[in-house]
Formats: C-alpha cells, structure tokens, sequence
C-alpha cells in the first residue's frame, strides 16, 4: 500500500514509519518538523540522542534497502501544497500523527493556547477538505485520544466511541440510540481531539469519506523491533514537564535520584499503551477500515489502566526511589476511576506487552543508560491549567520553592 | 453597560448595535468588514443601499447624539491587536456575530470550507483566549444556530442545549444526565457552530467564562424601530444564492414575477425569529447571564417552525406568485419534523412577532420597494453539497438549464 504517515518524524509516527516499510509498504512521511522547533522553544531535547528525518530515513535506506520519503509540508498552513502532493501520491492511506500532543504545552499561556487550536483543527479539516477536493479514496486513520472522554462523570464503562442511551421521544416513550459519548476534554490540546471528532463526524456523513478515529492512551516504552536496529534509527524520549509523560518523568526521577513526585493524590487513573503496541494496533486498524458510507469507526487503543501512585509505587520498587506528593496543577478529580473497553483490538489478534513486564528494560535500557543526558532543571517543571494555578510556585518535595511557574 | 458587538457591521449585528445604544449602552462595534468584501467576491450586493458603517455611525450620531464606535480588527487573525483593544476597554458584554454564516458559501469550494473553519473557530478561541488573559469578567453572548441539532432524527422535542437521557451504569442500573445534544451538523457552517459548543464548554468549566450560547432560527424581516428612523440606516437583506435566506429568496422572486422555486418536496421545516425579535432577544440574555462557574447558558432563539412548501404557499398567497419544485443541492432528509422548546425567552418576556403578520410588511416596504435593484442573475443560485450534486446543472422551473453549478 502507499501510506502518508502525517506527523512521520515524532514519537509515535517515527516507529510507526519504520514497522509499515519494513512490512513493505511504500511509506511517505509529511511533516513541518514542529515539534523539533518546539524542542528549540522550550530549551529541551530528547534524552535519546535523536538524528534528523533525513539522516533516519537515509541509515533505514542503507541497512534494509527500503525508501521513505520525507516531505516538508505544515499541514495547517499549506493547503495548496498538501492537495498538490495528495493529487501527485494518490495514497491508498492516511495515518494522521501530525498535531501538538501536549496538554500542559496546550495550556501554557494564551499564545501555546492559540498555536495549538489553530494548529489542529487546521491540519486536521485541511487534510478532510483535500481528500474530498482530490477525490482520493483514502482510508484515514487519526490519532485521537482518550482524553476527549474526559473525566469519567457518567460512572459507566467507557465504550468504543459510542455510548448508549435511552432518550424519551415526544409520546414518553423511550428509545435507544448510539450516540458519540459525550466530551469533556480536560485541556486545549485534548479539546481538539474532540474538535477532530465532530470534522470526522461531518467528513464521513456528507462526503462518505473512510475514517478510523483511534483514541489512544499515554504511549510509553521507546523502542520497537526496528528502532532497535541501529543506534541512529532509535525514538525521541521526552522527559521535560510539557511533552514527557507520568511514566516518562517518574524513570527520569528514577535515574537521577530524584523522588517521584506525585501530583495531588496520584489517584488519577490512566490509560496505557506500549509504542510497539500502538504501531501494531496502527497497523490492525489499517486492515480493517470502515467502508464509504460508514460512521467513524471508534478504537480505544489502550491495553490497561493503573492510578498515578501504583505506578510511581511500581518504578520506585524496581529502582529504590522514593514518592513525594505535591499539589496538582491540572483541574481535575483527586482520585477517578477508568473502566475502558478495548475488545476491538484484542479480537483482532492484539497481545499486548504489559507494564510489569516491560517497564524495567525501560528502567535499564533506556533511563539510566542515558541518565548522564537528563538536563535536572527539567525535572519538576509544569504548566499551570488556570490563571490562578498557573500563578502557583512549583515546590521541590521539601516544600522549598523550586521557581516560579506560568 | 459598555458592550462590545463583534461583527456588529452585520445584518443581525448592525440592529442589535442600534437597539443597545438607543437603551443607552456605550457601544463598540468589532469587524473586519470581511461580509462586504465577500459580497465583492461574489458581485452581489444587499438588495437595500447600504452606507458604510462609519457613515452608519456618523447618522446615528447626528440622529441621536449618541456615539457608536467602531474597531477595524480581524478576530481570526489579530490575536494580539483583539487583546490589546480588551486591556484598553474592558468590557462589560460581548456579543460575538463575528463568523462567515452562510451555510452555502461554506461549502462552495474547498477553499471557502477551509477559510469559513479557519475564520469561525479561530475567532471564537481567540475571543476566548483573550477574555482569560486579560481577565476581563465580562458575560459572553455567542450567536449560535438551531443547525447545530442537525436533522432531527432523534425523534425528540429539541431541547435548549442539553437533553436528557438515560444512562447504564456498570451495575447495570439506568441514570439521568443531561448532556449537550448531540450534533449533527449538516455543513460546514453549521459545523464550525457544533465545534463552538465544545469551545465554550471548555472554557466555561475551566475559566469561569459566563457564556450564554443562542441557538438562533433563520432571522427574517428587515426593520427594527432604529434602523427605521432613516434611510441611511437601513439593514442589509441578502437574496443570493449564498446569503439569501429562503424566505428572502422567495420575496425577491415573488417581486420580480419568478416562479418561488422550492427545493425537493419543500418538506424540510425550519426555524424562524423576526430581526426585531432577535435583538430583544439579545437584550434578555444579556440581563440573565449565568454565574461563574456554571454550565453554557443555552437558548433556542426562535418563535416558529415552517415546512418551506407552507413559506411558498403563504407568499404566493401575498403576491399571486407561482410555486415550482426543483431537486435539491443539499444532502438532508426531504421531509421533517421540528419540535423545538424556546420557554426560556418567552418566560422572561418576548412577544414574537409571526410571520403571518409582519410578512405583508416585507412584501411591500423591502421587496416591491426595491425590485429595481434586483440582480436577476442571482436569483437561482445554488451551491453542491458534495463533489457529486456540487457539478450538478441548475434549471430553471421548465427545465432549462440556467448555469453549471459549483
Ligand atoms: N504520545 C502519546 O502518549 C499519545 C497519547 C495519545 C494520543 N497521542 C496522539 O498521537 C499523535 C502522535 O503523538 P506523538 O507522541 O507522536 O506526538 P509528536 O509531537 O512526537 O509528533 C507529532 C508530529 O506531528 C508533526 N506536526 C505537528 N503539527 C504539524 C503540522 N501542522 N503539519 C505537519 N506536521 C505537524 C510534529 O512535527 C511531530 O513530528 C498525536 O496526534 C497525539 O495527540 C499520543
Ligand atoms: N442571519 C441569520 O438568519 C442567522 C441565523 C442563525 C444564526 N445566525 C448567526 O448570527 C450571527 C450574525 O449573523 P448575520 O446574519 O448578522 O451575519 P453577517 O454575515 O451579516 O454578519 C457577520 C459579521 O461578522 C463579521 N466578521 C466575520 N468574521 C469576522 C472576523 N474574523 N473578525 C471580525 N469580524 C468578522 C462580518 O464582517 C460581518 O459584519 C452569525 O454568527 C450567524 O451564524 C444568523
């Protein structure tokens, strides 16, 4: 198949890029290098020693003989030079990675609010309206996010997309209906995932275009059967208080002797999924896409859930760190539960690599292999999700102010 | 009250500016005049003569003594210029009209979708972003549409927002919770409204933004008590393919002995308020502005339904004008119903005009009054839906092909 990856140079893409040539397709990455820039803004850099797109795709070249092609396109921006390429490639499908990720980056200050909606919903309509315009009958896969549920209020198991519920018609009598659950993002980041919902919503009622929404869980682990192959070829790791994840931080804290510092009281309830795991659903949902006419088809792409606190509880059993609780910046539920369907992607054949299992070659192969890398002043930073949060001081676990924050 | 009317240059803007400051608020008009400039793209104008709205203001001066002011800014695109004007000014109410509104133009062109999500969303976030920076406490009061419930194929009375509905909890036990009804937008208009519901809920939860969201029907009628009280500041009344409203459309063709044509079997109903209603609908929500810390404030502003065919019959009636029946360009039901709940507004007071008494009116002091300046030309406009009906031919009531449409 020829496939666009949009969004083909990040952390998700990147290995996804890599297992869809190895499986002999002809894989073509879009990308306006964003969140290299975003690195550049932000001072940080991956902990792995990260190549560029052109120097990873030419090492993939010279060690496997495959091709993928990288081209420079802002998918918010260039709409002309998107339905340009489209028009020429004619892919087969679209794996849609290409967005600002992060929900503290999202929330950071008025202008990271206003990047990051613009930027979004923009690449994400732009890439809806050119199919249509170009006629490509293209099966899109996007990236979405568990997030878009939001905090679970309703008390029921989070299905696949879809809620069930009885609504009362004009006679009293009550009928059934499936409809999108209802969303309650937690962030501007997350809010545009919901935003994306209703574009898909749109795109495949009125123009019958084939899309799958994938709402994805907090990716960790760094590496998959073909990063692995060569040193060059390895995925970013973001440790920094915008782009790296619970896990992400908690293993950096880890490395450097620092203590696991837990917001609130790490009651939250998470969703995860390992990077191999989430290539391999990517590729699963490629082969089993909806026909025209069809609604979105709804995944949650996740494999378990743990609270914030068993987990740090979890790396500090295997490291010997300690756990400090701190207060939370975001504006959320001290403790929630999450009960998440994923019977989709286990019926298709997903075996999925668990925490208990994989989390110490994370611990080991990754964390303190380049913990020499790990810039410390990065290690408590936090964006503040209101104004009054935002104004807050960020304090080390001595209750010593570490800097001011937002 | 100091209020800002963003987009007050426009047809349900420039009343409600005129309204507000005749009660005696100090009134700002925000707009980038995009809405004239897309009557030059199209080469149509307002079937009224319209001055420009400094010279609007000027009369209005002259008239009353009292001062409207007016910003040249681009909400979409000057971000920073918006927020310097809100530190500035500071105030009290913002009534936001600032998006492209026509369904059709939407959908013309790929271009015309990409610039009406850029536009609409844009400026709402932005507005958002801004009211939360500045920390402006001011009440926000968004013109939304009755679009954002879609065909209702749900079967239900429309409520005001939200609906309420049964949900399975994970024992299994049923429970109630209102939720916001679920969208089915059926362009991309209609659309970029559906996105501007989760925008205001996001804020509302997060911020304490005070938002009030009108869930507005199809505004007709041209005069309110001010824009009578001189030629000069007359309101805009479009009758284009793209902005000219159905009931407008049939006007001009009952004035200039057309045939009223209707599309499919003109069983689709729809939802109508008079222009002078809508500004004192306004000016309700604006004295009844939720709390901080509440939920978006939803009201159906609209007075009556109408199947389209019943429309026809009534002006035909008026005028002796004929009814012919044409295939429809868009993708929707060819017949519904509309049940739709308004008690918030009619509790705190309006007294709707209908259309069986205010329609004469309109025959004879708009459309006969202005039949001269009639664009024949643009009388059997029409966009496509999709690529397919979009290169449909547009005929005339004998079937003769008019012009290629899309
Ligand atoms: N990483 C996670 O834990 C996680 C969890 C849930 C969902 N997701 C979703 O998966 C997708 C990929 O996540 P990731 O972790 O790989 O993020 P990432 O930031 O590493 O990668 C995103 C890529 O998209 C590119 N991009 C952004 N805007 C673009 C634009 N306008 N035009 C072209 N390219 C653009 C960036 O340069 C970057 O290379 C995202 O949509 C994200 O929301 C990720
Ligand atoms: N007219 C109707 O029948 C109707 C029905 C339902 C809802 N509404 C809603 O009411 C509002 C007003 O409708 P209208 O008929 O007066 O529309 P209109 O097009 O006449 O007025 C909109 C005004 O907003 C301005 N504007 C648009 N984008 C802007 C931007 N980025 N920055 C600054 N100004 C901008 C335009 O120049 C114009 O003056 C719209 O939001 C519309 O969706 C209208």
């Amino acid at each position: 198949m020829r496939i666009a990856v949009l969004g083909g140079d990040g952390f998700v893409g990147w290995p996804t890029v890599l297992h869809l040539s190895e499986a002999g397709h002809e894989v073509h990455i879009i990308d306006n290098l964003s969140r290299r820039w975003i690195d550049t803004e932000l001072g940080v850099q991956s902990l792995t020693p990260m190549d560029s797109v052109q120097e990873r795709c030419r090492i993939w070249h010279e060690l496997t003989g495959r091709r993928i092609r990288f081209h420079l396109i802002d998918l918010a921006r260039d709409y002309e030079i998107f339905k340009a390429w489209l028009t020429e490639h004619r892919p087969e499908a679209i794996i849609h990675f290409a967005e600002q990720r992060a929900a503290p980056y999202s929330m950071k200050t008025d202008r990271h609010k206003v990047y990051t909606v613009n930027n979004n919903v923009n690449a994400t309509h732009n890439v809806l309206a050119a199919m249509v315009e170009t006629g490509i009958d293209a099966h899109l896969v996007h990236l979405g996010t568990m997030g878009v549920y939001g905090y679970s209020t309703i008390g029921a198991a989070i299905p696949e997309g879809y809620l069930p519920v009885d609504i009362a018609k004009l006679d009293g009598e009550k009928v059934e209906q499936e409809i999108l659950y209802p969303t309650r993002p937690g962030s501007v980041y997350h809010m545009t995932k919901s935003l994306d919902q209703i574009l898909f919503q749109f795109y495949a009622q009125n123009d019958g275009l084939r899309i799958t929404d994938l709402h994805q869980g907090i990716v960790w682990g760094t590496h998959t059967a073909q990063t692995r192959r060569h040193a060059q070829l390895i995925n970013r790791f973001d440790y920094d208080g915008d782009y790296g994840t619970v896990l992400n931080r908690f293993l950096i804290q880890a490395a450097i002797g620092y203590p696991l510092t837990v917001h609130g009281t790490g009651g939250q309830t998470r969703a995860f999924i390992h990077v191999q795991d989430s290539v391999r659903c990517i590729e699963l949902a490629l082969g089993d896409a909806p026909e025209r006419g069809d609604r979105v088809k709804i995944f949650n792409q996740m494999t378990e859930t743990h609270r914030v606190r068993d987990l740090a509880e979890m790396i500090a059993g295997m490291t010997g760190a300690k756990v400090a609780y701190l207060p939370n910046p975001r504006k959320e539920a001290a403790e929630n539960d999450l009960i998440v369907k994923n019977d989709q992607f286990l019926a298709l054949g997903l075996d999925p690599t668990t925490l208990a299992e994989g989390l110490l070659e994370e611990v080991v192969e990754v964390a303190k292999k380049f913990a020499h890398r790990v810039d410390r002043s990065r290690v408590p930073a936090v964006s503040g999700w209101t104004r009054e949060l935002g104004s807050r001081v960020e304090r080390d676990p001595e209750g010593k102010a570490l800097r001011e924050v937002g």
